[in-house]
């Protein structure tokens, strides 16, 4: 059974009670409830973290190492300017999803660019709540795949 | 029923042909097969098309404007320098999805930009054939949200 | 009597279809039609081509080189792409005028840079269908003074 | 009747008698003359006004607020270097059309970006004096249109 | 015998007739036929092919694969713009010689930058049209040393 | 009889002694051997040079104006950094012809500059020891064929 | 009677104990003694809290939520990389006032850029601990007035 | 008693009659009266001065030199613009506050850059006409804490 | 017997009386007091003309347009944001030589560019009330020796 | 006996343990016992503290005030992000020397610019763990010298 | 009497021999003979010294320091690659002039920009040969100066 | 026995004789002779040699090749404009150390790149004379080690 760790970012713990236009209705236990359902379904068991501080985050990936297969990761605002969450994925080396819930490329030109990017696997932006559902269908599938690896 | 327009930009033809390390061993017709079982189960249906003409990938973005309700589609080298297939999926107004084989920020800069995202609901990219899987169910979750809008 | 080219780039055979908010009501065949009559008012005649392929307005623009004595030309999105089209007008060196419908200078970034207008003899921009009758009669004026030059 | 501010710019009292290889053999009062003929054929009557000071433009745009109903204005080297000319022109909110005797995209790239382009109507460039012409005939369709709008 | 693909990209098909003064006297017929000696006395052969459009040049570059053993292009204006190109060029995998009859770092800014010399073996530029002979006379000589490679 | 300067830039001498992988084996013994020969072939005379000081590059261009007809040169790193070279070149006003044994589109960004290109007939790059091969071709066939210039 | 949230950023609890040229010769607790003097007089009520790190700034700003109207904010560094903060004030959208106590456009260059600035109602800079008490003075001015709106 | 300057830069003459929604309903008048109440509680007096010419603004900066003690300015659209308004400040070395109606930092990026900001003792901006008010009071604190400097 | 014109930009009459650590002691008088005496042993008159006005230093170069043969300037901060200075030189087509007190290499980095410089025949800075000095010595070289050219 | 803060920035925790290939096969606490060591032979102590956080790093920073004389800090990725951390060691005002494991020249270019660096006596970087014993030796060296200084 | 050092950079020894359009028809003899005379006149002694070698500027420079009161140096090339020959003016410290026979600001961008300009007193260029005696000139009245120094 | 090549760059010679504020008191030869000192206790040999040319400099890295096992280089002013010496230390492929005397990162901003960093193993900057002692300190630890390699 894999064992994965779901990480949100800064700010995203205001999901749904806050500028719902942008972000979506649902709060962050919901999108939750849904991962946990999902992964279910997946026979995968996911441990979950929201935290607003870089550090907590960078402490979480490097405690994941024997713990967890892989990372769902919303970084939030620290997409842009983590160069220590980049470098805390990097150095545990476990196969990492990057997910959004808006699209980054509409928005701020500061917002274009991620640090996060390079280190992981793949990127998925736009889709609201969604962008966790297919980020953590990619995971597992990604996760699944691996011995006989190229697609 | 959803009708949607399947697009692979230019050299997708040759994919699971040419530098499998990148972009694995599926050819093009793996993945065209398995996106139409995927879209039976989802219960729409594919037109899908090639070229390695951008005025006529514009021609079929814009032939969509009545037949579809949405479009998938890997802009491939495209993404980077057309403006014209952006004003056409800006000029259609259709819901669109951009996906891309490999993670396009682990490889030249010139690649980290794309043209076609501002005018995308969201980008998926990474996850080789499976971006593909993802953004099919990416657009048809979404289309058939929208009524019900935010997410 | 003096005889023209006018070529529309990619997205414009949807004009008055789509987005009438940003280019009016009008239709492509709306404005060719007040082109023709402009042009017998001016007496001249018109060869008027639409296509979304680069390589086809350029073809067409060097087909011109023995039968015409000017172009028009709105190069659509391959305004801000294309260099191929720039040399295109460069070598036959006939004298081009360029227009837009909208003001680019209003939009986003990338549009403000014109491959085209360095080698045109002008460039109009901002007024809607009107751009296209300001552009045929400063082409006309153009071509009836040059014996007589400088102005 | 409309009442149009035609406003020359910086240096434009020296055309026709300094460089005429870049600006033509006509003077500005020759210009002038022309427009008053066309404006009277259009049933306009102009206010015409030449400063090199950029204050002196600015204040004279501010005073055609309840005089004009729209400004035809060349604003010279200023064009590249003031912000105040384009906060008048956007606090008196006149429709207003930016023209200029050479081609500007030919020539240094400090004069390629203009400030007054994004609250102007449109642009025109390249023509010599038959910009002024140009831009007088733009103004007035514009205006003249301006209830039953989009274009 | 060694089998060679000859591409010319936009407006070389002009050569000779336009512009001597940059581009020299000789047609690209002419240039051709001067090819064409130069391969038998090489003992190779050429298939040659210009072309104004992007896509067909990517669709000839695709279909040299089983055909031959190296390209010999000069890419035209596509050289600065097109990333389609040089995707083709690294999918094929053909040892690959970019030519220009101009030498590109005397022209404008833009035309100092080529996406498609990353993925050649080297770039000539400069000679007219000796460009295409030093070219022609390069890839053989790399394509027969190949087997005892380094030099 | 023509008589022409070949001028190896800085670090040139250690050719074929170190790193065979980007440079090839041969010695610069050997690459002027062989350009010795082939210039007999082509009925001109070399002096051959070479420095790791900028100043002596400069000087010895300097004294090739009354010994020589052209300039063979590979500027190594100076290319990248030398006005001086140029600048002698400039002066001297002789054909030149720049070369470089690796492909420098392919290496760090600051070698894709060069100081030289702009005042060079032509710059030929990638084809290792080859490339001196095809810069004394062009460079003859470039003398020979002025009196009757263009091409 | 209004309640309001004053964040200092990191190193200000330092204030007044070092770089007394810079800073000036107040201690954090003499401007927190002000501030609330100042506030009672207003008829405000202060919680004053100061942080080092980035995230505890976010918890609290995001904890105003339903116990404050404003917030007045000195983020010191933050002020030039948090993007973080920036989301957290944006979102919870109380009127936010940030101040800096030096002149942040004399010192280095990357001071001169705030994250916070673009989603403040305004900013205040360069007045030593003044900047606190004009800062406040702002806020409240700002608060009482929304009601009947527009300045 | 101190006695102050007062400008008012470009433009700023509208103000109240013009884009209210941007700029507030009071007008330069009602400001000008609530500054002469505001500087006579503080037992200052003012002297008052609006001008659309940069070069006057030079003019009334350098004549405060014996008859003013500080300069209160809101250098419009020539913040961004006039080093010769830096100059004169720069050179009359009178304590000045600059001060904007609106947040410079949410407006076009040109705006972002102040000439005079590094040569003012602060900047305030953002708060509509109370921005006035906050830099009055600023400037007058500054001047009364000078002789017992650090704050 | 030579006319020059003499132009003083912005801040120039304050010379002497402000900040004489980076101007020196030296008032405006004592230069023009100076230069005129030079002027007489060199055989020339001058008129000489100080303006804090961008548009009035316009006029006046303008003006000497039938009345001298040379212009020695000091453009003040116009020298790096006006290009209607430059135009206005540049259109009357008189050799003009610039010239600083300071030398602006030392200084800001928007003090490095000036918009004359290029227009002129050539620029002297950093010799204090000695720049005009030589100033004008080299502008009456430059005249005299006009007939007989090349230097 | 001199005290000195020895600071691990984010991920350093990790060291020995990932990346070896990298970052070597000690660990924190080999290098950790290794400096103690060396402290005592130089008659020095340390105190030495991990932390991923920010600002858990900018209190132990602040903490040294009155128990340390120098600091030596490998800030890891906050070397890139963090003025904070600048502004911390720029206001306690300890002798700092900054130490890298690599040779971040050789890194990502995001990685070659230090916050860190302008505010610490130097910088050591590309010695493995031996950065650490140079910069510790060089700390010491440093603080020894200071009374009587200039080196 | 003073001993001034006068400095030829790269390629001045080709002057009046090569692009006399551009440097005119005197001979660095001729530019040379004219100092003496004018030094002679001035009570100043000249040692004279051109070098196509950076090396060797820098150790004439550095020759200098008991030999000289002042420099004056054309650098040529190297004054926009050489930071050896400003460090090594910085370090002798002697009142340093630079000129140049051309307006640099005419030419390539590249040649706009002095490493030296920023450790000289002033800069002269633009003048042919005159640029050296108005150097002398500028440079002896410098250092006759100096004792009662500000201007 | 180790033996090492030190190379001291451009302007180094005159340390301890000028600008004893920034460089220190030591002259070169005592930093030779300290260096010396220390390499006999590291049972080392060294060659020492300072010059201001870089051709010569590239010379004796060269000639490094069959003498030496390391290098100690302080490029100075050549560190941020010599590729040649780059290119030389990377074609001999020997350990090389770079030290600089003062805090590279304090300076303008041209001195925080250097080209030499990229190929040596490591960087030590801001430590006066201690650089170079702990320069080769690291260089011989380096080279001691290399056989059980990764630290």
């Amino acid at each position: 059974m894999l064992s994965l760790l779901v990480l949100h970012g800064p700010n995203l713990n205001l999901l749904g009670r806050r500028e719902p236009g942008v972000y979506g209705l649902l709060t962050l236990d919901d999108i939750n409830t849904a991962l946990r359902s999902q992964a279910e379904r997946l026979n995968a068991q996911l441990e979950i973290f929201q935290s607003n501080h870089e550090g907590t985050l960078v402490d979480r990936i490097q405690a994941s190492l024997d713990l967890h297969q892989g990372i769902l990761i919303n970084p939030g605002a620290y997409t842009h300017t983590s160069v220590a969450i980049r470098d805390a994925i990097s150095a545990v080396a476990l196969p990492t999803v990057e997910v959004h819930l808006s699209n980054i490329h509409q928005r701020e030109t500061f917002r274009h660019h991620s640090y996060i990017a390079p280190v992981a696997v793949g990127q998925i932006c736009g889709f609201g709540a969604d962008s966790y559902r297919l980020g953590l269908d990619a995971l597992v599938t990604q996760l699944r795949r691996q011995p006989d690896k190229p697609v």
